[in-house]
């Protein structure tokens, strides 16, 4: 089964959130005495996951942190996403792979990660076009999660930039990349650190729901996020990572992180109700 | 060790070739005597190498290819790009793989490939920006091949768009991050299948490699790409993956392989005798 928009939004609506949980999961970070035991990255991610479900509508494993540990890194992310699915089959579970490529090429990342592994999303970087973004669109209830506008300081050296009729170039491709699919298995990356741009966002996507990243330990407000991003159905899905998972390294370390996923979730709560 | 540009210019000189030979193996197109084996993508690339080592100065394996296998895939990879080195420690080893993420998740997807996987070059995507490049080219005598303007139809999309003062996003991107790294550990790529364009991008990039994909099964023109690309120390790197490697599915495939190179390198020796 895959996560539908329908189940999607039905999880907002239960779990009175829309918090994506981040694994980052890097080996030296976690605490000491999970290092210790057989496959720690699995095994950190598991009581993450044990301390958060109930209050997150979706996890967001970054790939890179599992390929850079080469095949037991690869068998981690392969746990984990069981293990989410264990937990509930409606929890969206995203690759943050930023992959696309040419046709032939795009077509094998997303038998990787929608066959190979059982990912709901996979996040695609729009540079290479439309031959690059569809293969990924052919898997029925499957995602893209295009980037439009990055979190990150390198956002500004062409995400911005001016094209035809005094378009950005963020614009352009969420303009352009928005005829590709459709709001049923589209989403767009857009940075909290770039509030004030959702208003332009939601001009070119009324309807698409928005992966925000930049929550937390990038410095972004939930408030502006919600204030300019919200529509009827929620439509976002806020990402937290490190201020979650890194709460705390101590031995009941799951508190922490609980009681930072609940703060979150908390003002999500809110935001929901007021909107 | 690692192929630095004075290693890599002269395998250039020496076989008279500036041949790159594309590793984009799928288990389906390679003869059925070498599906039966064990590790049959290790095995057919071994061929692959055994017949064009002499006439290639560089390699690419398209990690999606291998990424789809899951732990078999890493595992054919890794043996592949060690079969390389013990034919010889100066051919150039590219990870097609077309990453770029946030600085941290950049300097992941760097281990991956550099310290985990001996590659010597990674394929990298521009559009997050400075942040999600320089991690990559912390690595000493490591390489980054950043997308300009790639073959496929979808660059059509947005790197053609005019940006400030005319050019167009494919400009911006060559114009800005070259000042990023240097011509020793940055190159560039751009499609044949645009061999006018190469007039422009020298304009920019007077003394970078560029990597060429698209002559082939995409249709591009070697004579156009040597006559507006070549520099003084040649500074192409041109790509064949599937007019190469399945030149033929019969017993005795290693022949048509070698043919098929030949014939490139041939070529290629043409071009630089009257460069």
């Amino acid at each position: 089964m895959s996560v539908n928009r329908n189940i999607l939004t039905n999880q907002i609506v239960q779990k009175e959130s829309f918090l994506c949980v981040g694994l980052d999961t890097e080996i030296h970070k976690i605490p000491s005495h999970i290092q210790k035991l057989n496959n720690p990255l699995f095994e950190f991610n598991k009581r993450i996951i044990d301390a958060t479900h109930d209050l997150a509508v979706a996890y967001k494993p970054n790939i890179a942190f599992y390929e850079s540990l080469g095949v037991e890194g690869w068998k981690a992310l392969e746990k984990t996403t069981a293990y989410i699915r264990s937990k509930s089959e409606k929890i969206f579970i995203i690759a943050d792979a930023k992959r696309g490529d040419i046709g032939n090429t795009s077509r094998k990342y997303a038998e990787t990660f929608f066959k190979q592994y059982d990912f709901d999303a996979i996040t695609i970087n729009p540079y290479m076009g439309e031959d690059s973004v569809k293969p990924f669109l052919e898997f029925p209830d499957k995602w893209v999660i295009i980037l439009a506008l990055t979190s990150n300081p390198g956002s500004q050296d062409f995400q911005f930039d001016r094209v035809s009729h005094g378009k950005r170039v963020f614009e352009k491709v969420l303009e352009k990349s928005s005829t590709w699919g459709n709001p049923d298995n589209t989403m767009y990356v857009v940075g909290a650190t770039r509030a004030n741009m959702f208003v332009v966002v939601r001009e070119h996507v009324p309807n698409h729901f928005i992966l925000v990243p930049g929550v937390g330990s990038q410095g972004g407000n939930m408030n502006d996020v919600a204030r300019y991003g919200m529509i009827k159905d929620c439509g976002l899905l806020v990402n937290a990572s490190r201020s979650i998972i890194y709460a705390s390294d101590s031995i009941d370390f799951e508190e922490a992180v609980r009681k930072s996923a609940l703060d979150l979730q908390l003002e999500m709560k809110k935001l929901l109700k007021s909107s």
